[in-house]
């Protein structure tokens, strides 16, 4: 599967979100950042917000929920136009049970883990998901640095989708999503660590050209550096392999 | 002291606020609710939106906090841009301690109170806040019917402050803000019985001319209607007198 790029508009301007929504309109999909001032210390927006978003987006939303009682709200984020929601796994309840209503509503189903939060969690449920978010950052805030330490984790989830979709157990393969500090520089060690959905901040709305930074992401991250798995700059991923 | 009107952007167009915050530039103030999901079962937006919109507001930010630990987080929005804060009496620890604080970074100290909440909770220590909220709602979401039941809390209020300022206990008046269904048919009620500072949602982001409904606010809440304290259309307030 070619690499998708998730801009995160929790780095956009929050007053011209419509155009800077249509700013970035050729990345794959819309990552948006919910927080709760409870499970993460920063309140960020929520479903009245999500809501219109999806009305104004032309890419599917992909919604990150950083908040408490994701068994509760998850499917109110499905409802509200998400075509995604990812909960976090450290505050769902029953994370099967969330990601089957989910589905049952029509959305992809994905479970997000903190950077303390082992592979192990979801490696035996991955039937259950779409897509796993390995975190790259503390979830929290936006412009954090990368966390190669999380390449190993990345790496494990890899190898068990493509072990699941080679003995048959899994039918589709989850996408395996990183969400911080993800940047030019960042983005080959990750990909080729296995990561496929790649969210990015700073890196897309910081530039004054969010098309070009879009596309320099893209290059970077599907092309011969990362078709080979060597890190052509000797990144962070280079020094942990 | 004129009535000030203060448009609610929780009914605004939140992938356009920068547009809609200019629309309503006739206004006094400009109201911005923080919900948590947790203090209320709703979740708006939080400190970097404020932050944002604070930068393109030509108006005062009034930030009314629906949130849990405003002993925390009510000092950072002052810090955010804020010109005001409104915390919720029920959620804090220290209402006093935290108006204190709200004053010393030069911002005005609000204090709202649920409609369950009683006018003495605040009585005693008046001289603290710059503004009290009398919800005229349950507070979490927008678009909600107007309780008649809260104008004996206003008029408590407003005989209150205007003892305190007669008998030299209060050296400045604090304003009595009301939200929640108000409206051209609701204002009068609630200026007459001591409010002056109006929130709208609705009743003006509904409309399309918000200038327009803005001055119709305006009209009805300064008219003559409410100097004789008399409701001209036999509004909700007047089946409560």
């Amino acid at each position: 599967m070619a690499i998708q790029i998730a801009p995160s508009i929790l780095s956009a301007d929050f007053a011209n979100l419509e155009r800077d929504i249509a700013a970035v309109s050729a990345a794959d999909l819309l990552h948006v950042d919910v927080m709760d001032a409870h499970f993460v210390p920063n309140l960020t927006l929520g479903l009245p917000i999500v809501e219109r978003i999806a009305q104004v987006s032309s890419l599917p939303v992909d919604t990150h929920l950083m908040i408490e009682d994701p068994d509760h709200w998850a499917p109110r984020y499905a409802e509200a136009g998400a075509a995604s929601v990812t909960f976090h796994y450290e505050a769902a309840k029953n994370p099967v049970a969330i990601a089957r209503d989910l589905r049952a509503l029509g959305v992809r189903a994905s479970v997000a883990l903190k950077p303390g939060t082992d592979a192990s969690a979801i490696i035996d449920d991955l039937k259950e998901f779409d897509m796993v978010l390995v975190m790259t950052v503390e979830p929290g805030f936006g412009g954090q640095a990368f966390m190669p330490e999380m390449l190993p984790k990345i790496e494990a989830i890899r190898a068990a989708v493509d072990r699941g979709v080679a003995d048959g157990s899994l039918a589709i393969a989850p996408w395996i999503q990183v969400d911080g500090g993800i940047a030019p520089d960042t983005a080959h060690s990750v990909t080729s660590a296995g990561a496929n959905v790649l969210v990015a901040g700073s890196a897309v709305y910081g530039a004054d050209d969010r098309a070009a930074a879009i596309a320099a992401l893209r290059e970077v991250a599907n092309g011969p550096e990362t078709i080979n798995g060597v890190p052509a700059s000797g990144g962070p991923g280079a020094h942990h392999h």
